[in-house]
């Protein structure tokens, strides 16, 4: 018999749906309706921020920061791609995609010589 | 009856445990191994790279390259956890134990409320 | 008598000159030239990755890299400038009606209460 | 007979001074102040932000934004300096060391040929 979803397990998806029945709430409650409503370029505010805060957690090196502000910028991305209609769903079918990482190896190593022959 | 693992399901978990895999491997055909071997700030200029691309993507609005630079983005993030030893599973579980989203809106109208009376 | 200007005057006017000067000019033999070619996109992601190496430094604290880092930052920002036709002289003349930092502060601590009263 | 300075002149260190008077300043009344108390990380975080705000107003291409955003990005930028002791003049000398263009483009052929070879 397969096991519940354990915690780790979907969470993406289960948040996702959170912050999408957060549309339209009371900005007043909720930090999600407030930033879905303020738009895009404040969402995007917010990943630059969260990028920097993870940035600086993982330089200082200390794990419960570096997991907290990870989860900071993941969770901000969520907000991102619901803003524009998207699932996180598409972004694990694209990480798939390239699971076996000869997929993203390729396409990095592709971009490598690309940037190699334009002497980049 | 439950469906097996979806593509979307513990993809993260995976793939980390892909990247895991490559500690080690020949810089020359692994680009996480030479990433690894190139050491944090190598990874966190990745980071700061993707999360500008994440940011143009989302400007221009189209959904395609919206996944495809926060699917690089999240990658990055999981060389970056490995780099610390850490798993993608704590970044999840933490997102999960703020997933009824009170914890989080909570973190960040306590984080609002905080600024506010710092005047910021 | 007052001196010639120094090397620190102007030298960003003169560096945009320098930059003008490369539009147009061989790729294969200017990385300016293949920079501006590349275009807008090109441009704000080495921004973004000039931005977070300068954040890195400023982690570090190592005086010299915090100067080079930084000098990249500005230096990319001078080549974006002239992609959109912009010269240095307008952002210096900008940071000079703030001059007093009374107009930078007001425009701060106005920021800040708007925030506020947002409750962000 | 020399001109005295115009406004774009030398603005950058006159704004410097102006940040370092604000050292040890009434928070309550000094956005800098209040900056350079909450320290590194804050700074650093500003930086992250402004650096995003500029890439975002120079996707719109609106070029009153791209000067705004971009004072905004130097301006912290003068704030980091000053939290590290160090001065814009440093900058600018680093700047105008490259400035024939010559230094510059060598380091960043030399910074390319050097990724080449690492295949990155």
């Amino acid at each position: 018999m397969m096991q519940p979803d354990s915690a780790s397990s979907r969470v993406l998806e289960r948040l996702a749906d959170v912050v999408a029945g957060r549309r339209g709430a009371d900005p007043e409650h909720s930090y999600v309706a407030r930033l879905l409503a303020r738009g895009n370029d404040a969402i995007l505010k917010k990943i630059g921020e969260e990028a920097t805060e993870t940035v600086m957690a993982a330089k200082d090196g200390v794990p419960e920061r570096i997991v907290a502000e990870t989860a900071d910028l993941w969770f901000h991305c969520l907000v991102m791609l619901e803003f524009h209609g998207l699932r996180p769903e598409r972004v694990l079918d694209e990480l798939a995609r390239r699971e076996g990482l000869s997929g993203l190896e390729e396409k990095a190593l592709r971009k490598a010589r690309a940037r190699e022959e334009k002497g980049e």
